[in-house]
C-alpha cells in the first residue's frame, strides 16, 4: 500500500498472513555481509542467489533477447554449429579432446567413439561459412573451448561467442557495422530496462563509468586505426612497455590497454571501442583475406579487432580468402599442406572447407565476439568469471 | 517485370548483365537429379546448398526466434548452463570425457585439465534448478551429449534441448502448458511464414499429413493418460507386440507408436501429441517428486512424456524432489550415497545439487524438449541427421 511518509519510500508492504516453505539454518553461506569474490567463487550454485548477480544472469538474457532481434531483423538466419570438431580451426592447438569415458573404454583399448579424436570447437567459424554459402547471412550463439592454461581475469576454458558470417561482401566495413548496429541496439534497449537500470546503479564499476562505456557503445563512429599507425603511435609514446611495439609482432594486452585509453576516449562523457585493422598476415590465421600488396615484408590482411578498455580484445573479423588458389597457396605457407596441389587425403580433415571455395564462392567476411566479455565490459565486473555461473577455467570445473 | 503471360508465372526476369563471381566444374558433386540421403550425408558441407535443406536451416532459425520471444514474453530468463561438468544428471553412464589433446599431455602422463575427470553434460537440468532458485522461471536452448552407441534415426550424440525449469509450481501440469503454449505459438508464427509455407508445400511427407500434425499441435488439450493406463490399453490391445507391455518396465518405442497412433488422433484433421504420465519410481531417476502413496509396489513419480507419432518422446518433464531428507532418502536408494546422512565427501559430485534444498528450496519443476526431434515432427523429415548440418552419432563426425 501507498507509503504514509512517500518521501521515505514509495510503498510499505503489509504482511497478513506469512506461509513458510522452507527454512535454512543460521550457518547458513551466504550471511548479510561483505564476502570476497574468491569466497563466493566456491559456492557459484549458491552467490547467484545474491541480488547483483542475479541482475548479471537478467542482463544475459536481455542480451540474448535483444541481439537475436536485432540480427533477425537485419535477416540474419540463427544456426547451431557443432561443439565436437574435427578440426582446429585457428591451428592453436590448444584444444580439448573428447571421447568415451575411460570407465567403457577399456573393452577396446584405443578405438575411438567417432573413429578417430575429436575435439571440442575453438570457433564455429569455418562451419558458418559452409552455411553462410547456403543462407546468405548466418550468425550463432555457441559454446566455445580453449585448454588455455591461462589463469587470468579475461580468459575461461569454456564461453560463449556470437559469430556472425557474411556473404556477398567487398568490404570489411560491412562486416565492422554490423557490430556497432548490434551493440547500439543492447544499449538503446538496456537504457530503456529495469534490468539497464539495476546495472548502472548497481555496478562496482560506479554509474559514471559504465553510462561512459555505453554511450561510447551507442557512438555513430569509432575511431579506426591500421595496425601500422597503432604500432607508430606506440613507439612514439612515452609510455615505457613491458614488450617492445614492433611492426610484426602481435600487440600485448599493455599495448591494446594504451591504445583503447588514448583513443577511445575522445571526450570526457564517453569511451568508445577502437577498430584496430590490417595486421601483418604472418601474426593471423590462414583463411584472411590479403589485403593489397604495400611493401615487400609488411604484408597485411583485411582483419580487424575491436578493443575495449580493461577487457581488450572483444571482437574480431576479417574477410575470408574465397578464391580457391589463393587459399591452397595460403594453406602451403602456413605448413597446413605439403605441396600446392594436395590429394584429398594431404587436405585430411581441411578438405570440406576447400571444396567451399572449389564448388563456388563470393566474397565473404565474419566476425567473432566474446560474448561474456560484452557481458563484463557491459556490467563494469572486472573478471569475467563472475559474469558466468559456472566457469571453467585450468584445474576449476566446479558443479 | 510482370510476365506477359501472368497465368504461367507472375514475374519475368530480364537480364542485362551477368557477372560471373566463381565457377565450378562439371564434376560438382551436387547434380541435378535425385541422391540418395545416405549420398548427400557424405557432405554436410555441400547439401546444405539444396533448397529444402536450406528450408530445414531456415525452419530452425525461425523457430528459435518463436521460442525465445515465446519464453521473454512469459517472463523466463534464458540461461547458459555448462558443457563441461562434474556430474551426470541421468545417471546413465553414456557420457563422453573432456581433457586435454593427448599430444599436448605427454609431459604430465594422467594429470587432468581440471584436476579431475570432467564429461560433457547430458542435461541442463540440475543447474538450472540452481539458476531457478535465484531466478524463478529460467530456461536454456543448449548443446547435449550422450555417448550411446545408437544407430537410429532418432538419436544423435550432439543435439540440442530445450530446458526450462520453473520455481513455485505446485502441479505439473503448470509445466506441461507451456509445452502447449510454446509449440501452439510455433505454429501459428510458421503458418503466417514464407519458411512455413516451404516447409509444408515441399516436405516429405505431404502437405496434408503435415497440416495435421501441425493443427495436432495448436490443440488446446492433448489427451493426457497415466503410464498405468497406458499399461491397460497396451495390454488389451490386440497389437502383437515385441515386447511384453508389463507394469514396472520402460515403454518401448513400440508401444510409444501404438499409443500415439491410438490416441493422438482424435479425428481426421490433426494429429495431437499425447501426454503419459506418472511412470514407476524405479525406472525414473531419484531427483523426481513421488507421487502421492497408492498400492505399495506401484510407487510412481509426477513426471510426464510427450509422445508423437514417428519421433515418439518429444519432451519430458517432473516435479523436482525439493525436500532434503527425502531427497537423500531417494539418492540413497539408488546408490548414489552409502548411506542417509552422507558427510561432504561422500555427496562427492552432488554436494552442491544437496545444498540447493539443505539451504531453502520451493516446489518447482521443469521439462527438456528435444530441439532437432521437434524440427524432425514439424518438417516431416523421418531422420533426425537431415535436419542437423553437421550431425554427430557413433562413428561419424564428418566435417
Amino acid at each position: 500500500m501507498p507509503s504514509p511518509n512517500p518521501k521515505g519510500q514509495s510503498h510499505e508492504l503489509h504482511v497478513s498472513e506469512l506461509d513458510v516453505i522452507a527454512t535454512t539454518g543460521s550457518t547458513y553461506p551466504l550471511q548479510k555481509k561483505f564476502q570476497t569474490a574468491e569466497f563466493l567463487r566456491s559456492m557459484p550454485h549458491l552467490r547467484v542467489r545474491i541480488p547483483f548477480n542475479t541482475a548479471l544472469l537478467r542482463l544475459r538474457s536481455k542480451v540474448i533477447a535483444i541481439i537475436t532481434k536485432s540480427l533477425s531483423d537485419m535477416e540474419f538466419v540463427q544456426t547451431h554449429t557443432p561443439v565436437i570438431t574435427s578440426s582446429d580451426c585457428e591451428g592453436a592447438g590448444e584444444v580439448f579432446q573428447v571421447d568415451l569415458a575411460t570407465k567403457q573404454e577399456s573393452k577396446n583399448e584405443g578405438q575411438c567413439f567417432f573413429r578417430s579424436p575429436k575435439y571440442l570447437t575453438v570457433s564455429s567459424q569455418l562451419h558458418l561459412e559452409a552455411l553462410a554459402h547456403a543462407l546468405g547471412n548466418v550468425w550463432t550463439l555457441s559454446p566455445t573451448f580453449r585448454a588455455e592454461k591461462s589463469d587470468t581475469s579475461r580468459h575461461l576454458s569454456e564461453f560463449y561467442m556470437l559469430e556472425a558470417e557474411m556473404n556477398f561482401v567487398n568490404s570489411m566495413h560491412e562486416v565492422m557495422s554490423i557490430i556497432q548496429i548490434i551493440t547500439a541496439a543492447v544499449i538503446r534497449d538496456l537504457y530503456d530496462s529495469q534490468t539497464g537500470n539495476v546495472i548502472l546503479s548497481r555496478g562496482p564499476l560506479g554509474e559514471q563509468e559504465l553510462r561512459q562505456r555505453w554511450d561510447g557503445l551507442m557512438q555513430e563512429r569509432w575511431k579506426c586505426i591500421t595496425y601500422t599507425e597503432a604500432i607508430k603511435i606506440l613507439q612514439s609514446s612515452s609510455h615505457t612497455f613491458k614488450y617492445e611495439p614492433k611492426w610484426g609482432s602481435s600487440l600485448q594486452a599493455e599495448h591494446e590497454r594504451y591504445l583503447t585509453r588514448a583513443l577511445g576516449t575522445t571526450n570526457s562523457n564517453c569511451i568508445s571501442p577502437i577498430f584496430v585493422t590490417h595486421y601483418p598476415k604472418a601474426v593471423k590465421p590462414f583463411y584472411m583475406l590479403p589485403s593489397e600488396p604495400t611493401k615487400v615484408g609488411l604484408e597485411t590482411v583485411e582483419c580487424f579487432d575491436v578493443l575495449v578498455p580493461d577487457v581488450g580484445e572483444l571482437a574480431g573479423g576479417s574477410m575470408r580468402e574465397h578464391r580457391l588458389e589463393p587459399l591452397l597457396n595460403s594453406m602451403f605457407i602456413n605448413g597446413l599442406i605439403p605441396n600446392l596441389a594436395p590429394s584429398d587425403q594431404e587436405l585430411r580433415d581441411l578438405k570440406w572447407y576447400v571444396e567451399l571455395r572449389k564448388w563456388g564462392s563470393v566474397p565473404h567476411g565474419g566476425f567473432g565476439l566474446g560474448f561474456d566479455r560484452l557481458l563484463s565490459y557491459l556490467s563494469g565486473v572486472p573478471n569475467i568469471r563472475e559474469v558466468v555461473t559456472f566457469p571453467r577455467w585450468v584445474g576449476r570445473c566446479d558443479c
